[in-house]
């Protein structure tokens, strides 16, 4: 099993994509792990770390893409690059997956042009974790797809309903369709014909309203990707968000710097899910490969998990198994 | 100034309607209500009340739609309801204003089928406060108007900027196109169509983010019905789902039941903004009439300030305005 990691990708680079991969390396004994950016900038910053040199390597690519960098523009334009090498490598057959935490439009545009789409799927989708009182679930899509259609938005379900069940460990994933009432009858015509598409899954929970996806009504959550990527910057900003609430309301009830520490502390411990450092990274699903991507602040901890999410994807063949749900 | 109140509306008809029209007396000396319902269902009500007989008007609606009702098909087959009954004598001029904790769909269609929309106005629409740390918002649409074009947007964030600006009190409200990201060439053909519109507003910031909501880093949020929706309910999903995630963190914490008790008391405050007892109402806008549509389970408190609101838009000739700017 080999991992190809994008070491010129995300806010901290080198630093956290290298040390998250050694710390991949540490968690799974019989994983190897490329390092694909610029060759002097990694084996700088791996000189000054301790790891098993067998099974570590670097391969050279010389170009980065920024973050901000428009993603078509910069996929054409620098071939050379970590995201367009590391998903070339991968194509070859040279590793079993490339995780990043670098330009998410760029990857995915690059995951869909260099790996090219699975057998019956229209478009690739970015599903992500999202949390909910009684655990993860996950939505599809989160920004990759802003007008869908009804097919789309199935395949979405379909993608998101195997992966919920092989990589997060769901037994049986309820679906559900993220609209604006519970009724069939509900929502515009593409929500209805979309409704009535997915009804053919065996645990389709139907329509779920915005009150229902925190409470955790449904482990999949299906929308277009406008929503789905309002939703999941929302759900980003609310421990940030109620921070700043409180800490009025906890001078004004008289409590000490002490309390208020411990408060928070307490307050970080109960808004753990939505720390995206946990689960690391989110998928490209429908692309003939397996490609991840993190968040631009990721830690070395969320490269780490991302690099065994991709680890997990790979060993569970989910990319036939996806092609045989569509088919 | 007399306000028409549906005393057959929410969840808790007649006692919370009708004792919320009497708390809005109170607080306005020269306010009159008239209740509007089943006749002897709201004099038995008013008998064990202690009010001012000559500001209250009992208006006969025999009939009532139920929360659950398909909408057009109940405001067609039940001319007297409280519903229709109520914005009948708005319509006529009798009063000032209708306000109702009723079913929201059939509000909707009622008042845009008995008042009519105002001039220029291509669809009418349902405006919701929004918390955030920065003081309430204002999200436009919450679920009137599913499928919009970017006129429609448009107006939405004109009417929003009115609203904010006069009712609300923000002197200069931020608008704000809710998207996929800030940079102006994001999104659908739609969205990128609606922000070369409401660039003429002086005070349009731009696209906003899902991040960006809580922050508060606009006044005034559009966006099409189904996004409007799906975040109005979340919001109001917040609190509760936060209380249930905190239980089991402040009891491994060691904390007793009055350190808990005390706790969520602080939670409470700090969460007050999400509380939609509040602000009471929410407006349809863009109907040639004032109509104001309140939750289901609204407390006299909820329908007080919704009556309070209603007068406040009267008072201020807020349709003239959104004729004119429209125009």
């Amino acid at each position: 099993m080999k991992i190809a990691v994008d070491a010129a990708g995300g806010d901290f680079y080198p630093e956290n994509p290298v040390k998250g991969a050694l710390e991949a390396l540490e968690a799974n004994d019989i994983l190897k792990v490329v390092l694909v950016g610029p060759e002097k900038v990694i084996q700088k910053e791996l000189s000054g770390c301790d790891y098993p040199v067998e099974r570590v390597e670097v391969f050279d690519a010389p170009e980065v893409i920024g973050m901000n960098e428009s993603p078509a523009q910069a996929v054409k334009s620098k071939p050379d690059s970590s995201i367009v090498k590391g998903l070339g490598i991968h194509h070859k057959g040279m590793v079993d997956g490339f995780v990043s935490a670098g330009n998410t439009g760029a990857l995915m545009a690059a995951s869909a042009f260099i790996l090219g789409r699975l057998d019956g799927i229209i478009r690739p989708t970015i599903a992500s974790y999202y949390p909910t009182i009684k655990g993860m679930s996950l939505m599809i899509d989160v920004g990759a797809n802003l007008e869908v259609r009804p097919e789309m938005l199935f395949q979405f379900g379909s993608m998101g309903n195997i992966y919920a069940r092989d990589i997060m460990g769901i037994e049986t994933p309820r679906v559900g369709l993220l609209n604006v009432g519970e009724e069939k009858e509900k929502g515009t015509e593409l929500l209805k014909k979309t409704y009535a598409m997915l009804e053919v899954l065996p645990s389709f929970v139907g329509n779920v309203e915005g009150r229902d996806i925190l409470l955790g009504k449904a482990d999949v959550y299906v929308c277009d990707g406008i929503i789905g990527n309002i939703l999941l910057k929302y759900g980003e900003s609310i421990p940030d968000a109620f921070k700043t609430l409180f800490i009025p309301v906890l001078q004004k009830n008289g409590m000490s710097e002490d309390e208020i520490k411990k408060f928070f502390g307490m307050m970080a411990q109960a808004l753990s899910p939505f720390d995206y450092q946990r689960v690391g990274g989110v998928p490209f699903l429908g692309v003939n490969g397996i490609s991840m991507v993190g968040h631009g602040g990721s830690s070395p901890r969320a490269i780490k998990n991302m690099i065994l999410n991709a680890v997990k994807m790979a060993e569970s063949n989910i990319n036939k198994k996806i092609i045989a749900s569509v088919a």
